[in-house]
């Protein structure tokens, strides 16, 4: 979503070896926990997030520009994930803790004794992003996926909300302290370098960054050439397609068009899940209508300068474009505000300079593209990069969506039904995730319980004896897990 | 494991090129049948497999060098692995459906219908090893995943079996396309220059690999440096270090050293989980007693002159390491065939020349290190690097073990205990994986249940009317999936 400066302040080489050095010390007295105990220790750290809420509001308003309504929104979702993820731990199921008895008649020989289960990969980067002070920064869901797995976190702060994020983390850190978690557990970095050093770092396991393509395809080139490669987890971007059907443009056009213009204009546009592009057929749109629409939304400042800048760039640059024309004309009030722009082209235009046209502009600007055939619709789908979401606004019987959904579901991480992108709810079945360049890992997800799945890797153990074992693995499932037993899963429910 | 010639038969670029086109027409088919049906069709082919077994190991012998034994056991194997896949598709937790129904109460605002599937990536590349003609190559473990997946498959063969691996070709094709599988579902490519071109290919949305580091971290950095990155599970190569404690070589060291020599001769040493170091307590080795037991194994040809070779080069500079002293000579018989070589070192030799000792070397040789003190087998194991195993002699009681078990599950895929790692079982708790350079991709297994999961992503339908979502996630559960709704786990066990 965007670069970050290099005049900012550095954590200095040393003291960044230094808080990895205390990451590796806390690894395994944090990953040893039972899981109820590091979910204990999650709630903690949600109790004193909404302790401090008045205070970390108020400064998350000055450093973003981000509306009061907005941030407490946000932090709620943040203590809620902390809480949420705390429960998925304690289930149990994160661990996919499974069981082979011995096995004599096993082909093509004998099967021993096998116990897998996961086990938490290691101290963990993680790149907090602009646009989410709280719910994707210091504890936001990266973080706390991490944590809940079992692995220490550095946290590489964004420099857009610097006061906020070191308030952030002196309140994790406390939070886990108090709450007996080893010391080094938690920690945050400033700066780019100090990020670089993270990834190259030999003893970090893993990365989580959350920003532009960019920046996230140099850390991912980074963390992927390593003499040890690591996983990098990276959401870059998406331009979340909505597919307007024929009869459903029919039969409530301007019910679609303002959810649209709510959704695309939410947050200056500030979203990775915001609509940059609407399907639409041709000839319908009455710009007078949709002008007013834009027109009544509120005008709001970007994030930060640079952001504002750049946006100002990508905007003139989109709006220029051959086949495009400006159906609203957004502004820049003296305060520095900005009313929403729309954009209107063909899906021709759009096929043709799919490259300029497609691509994630950040801030509050979306495209109209309209079409004369349904079957356009699974052209557009058809040239998609990989996208985070995809939103089909038709009829239940409307012909053209059974291809349209199946075409989405091959480049989208998630599929909404006359709905919009822009809301994101924490659950177990929520994806946040999608081919690159959505993400740089399509099997994963950075927000809700399978996020935690991120930072584990599964050992299994052979014949080794019962008091040897992972609690997670010994006969007497002490730890309450449901596990795959031969096969079967059996719920980890304590005998009544 | 070895890398391939350059001066083999090359599949043509333009035959690739169509090779992927018609994979990439059977991937929605593939992936759009039911579990069920692609099980049927996966043991279609072990059947055929299994009907032309005599053929195929006469074949394999000829090419190979293998014994009919242990080659008609790989065969099992194999045909095993393709119906116990079947199996776990059918089960259906592999897809692991989940669905939260809406609650306008969760936080921070209403949770909508939201159902997660995982779903087929696309036509996947694999790419056979040389040391396991059945089990690790055309109808292999990676392919017989990926197809259980639900992704079509193209397999780059290896040189070292090109009959047999054309003939099992045919042979899978054939059953594939008399069970109905749609044309393109499976195909085998030859040499090199086809298999980077696989890698590189647009359409090729991952790549499963069995061989060296070196051609595996080249064939890594080129999937992962595309510009749209694709997952590569690469499985390149680990020492497997055995572990001996005092008491358990006071106890048994016969039995121990008995044990350690066939394992690591077993299949003149070409397998991937050879134990290529065993740690042992200084001073109780009887050199007579060993070099009997060393003698007494059968000596075997290579697998080809290419390896035989490149055994001969390691094995002249691992024995001639400063601190190496060889215990039991091996020979080179008239006709090529090799009897094992037994090395030994100190601890201390062995981690001051660690970069040489701590490498995989490919063939019948192992080395022995002695300690004096048990706390060395700590500090050996934390400096190892990934493993595919990690195996460990011991009393239940030692003091050291403890420790040592969960030091080497940072290190290794799979904790043995009184065991060794050459044999592998293909059932759901296993896991033959490990931290790089025993793969490239830690969170994953090739082996067993778990490998389907490498080439599935997740997608969330949000707010789709029932009859337009995949039968995975209908509110009837018309496949009988278990899956987790509203965060409990349910069976999929149809209504009685």
């Amino acid at each position: 979503m965007t670069d970050t400066d290099t005049d900012l302040p550095e954590t200095p080489f040393l003291e960044v070896s230094d808080v990895v050095e205390r990451a590796v010390d806390a690894a395994p007295r944090w990953r040893t926990l039972e899981p109820a105990m590091r979910a204990e220790m999650l709630r903690a750290v949600a109790d004193r997030l909404e302790g401090a809420d008045d205070e970390l509001v108020a400064l998350a308003i000055t450093e973003t520009h981000l509306t009061e309504t907005r941030l407490r929104g946000e932090l709620v979702r943040t203590t809620f994930q902390l809480r949420f993820l705390a429960g998925v731990i304690e289930e149990g199921d994160f661990l996919q803790a499974c069981i082979d008895t011995p096995d004599e008649s096993w082909p093509p020989g004998a099967r021993p004794d096998l116990r897998r289960v996961l086990r938490p990969l290691g101290p963990v980067a993680v790149f907090a992003a602009s646009n989410f002070p709280f719910a994707f920064s210091v504890a936001g869901g990266d973080s706390a996926s991490a944590l809940a797995a079992g692995c220490p976190v550095i946290m590489k702060v964004h420099p857009g909300h610097r006061q906020l994020s070191a308030r952030c983390g002196e309140i994790v850190c406390e939070a886990l302290r108090d709450a007996g978690a080893p010391e080094g557990t938690f920690a945050v970095v400033e700066g780019d370098k100090a990020g670089r050093a993270l990834v190259t770092h030999p003893d970090i396991s893993a990365v989580a960054f959350t920003g532009s393509a960019k920046v996230g395809r140099m850390l991912f080139d980074i963390a992927v050439g390593r003499l040890k490669p690591i996983p990098f987890y990276g959401e870059l971007g998406s331009v979340n397609p909505v597919f307007v059907t024929m009869r459903a443009a029919a039969a409530r056009l301007d019910e679609i068009l303002s959810g649209y213009v709510a959704s695309f204009s939410l947050g200056a546009g500030q979203f990775c899940t915001q609509p940059g592009i609407l399907l639409l057929p041709a000839g319908i749109l009455d710009r007078d209508r949709i002008r007013t629409m834009v027109a009544s939304q509120p005008s709001a400042q970007l994030l930060n300068d640079r952001i504002d800048g750049a946006y100002q760039e990508s905007l003139e640059a989109l709006r220029h474009r051959p086949t495009v024309e400006v159906v609203a004309e957004g502004s820049r009030q003296p305060d520095g505000a900005r009313t929403p722009t729309l954009l209107r082209t063909t899906v021709e235009g759009l096929v043709a300079d799919a490259e300029h046209l497609l691509a994630e502009c950040f801030g509050p600007v979306s495209l109209i593209a309209e079409y004369d055939e349904e079957t356009q619709l699974i052209e557009v789908a058809e040239i998609l990069e990989g996208q985070l979401t995809a939103t089909v606004h038709g009829e239940i019987d409307d012909v053209v969506v059974p291809g349209l959904l199946d075409t989405l579901a091959e480049k989208a991480g998630r599929i909404i039904w006359n709905g919009w992108p822009t809301s994101l709810a924490v659950t177990w079945a929520i994806q946040h995730g999608g081919p690159y360049p959505a993400t740089t890992s399509p099997l994963h997800t950075s927000v809700g319980a399978a996020a935690v799945g991120r930072f584990l890797r599964p050992v299994t153990y052979q014949g080794v004896p019962d008091h040897l074992l992972p609690a997670a693995l010994r006969e007497e499932n002490p730890l309450h897990l449901p596990r795959r037993v031969d096969g079967r899963y059996r719920s980890g429910s304590p005998p009544v």
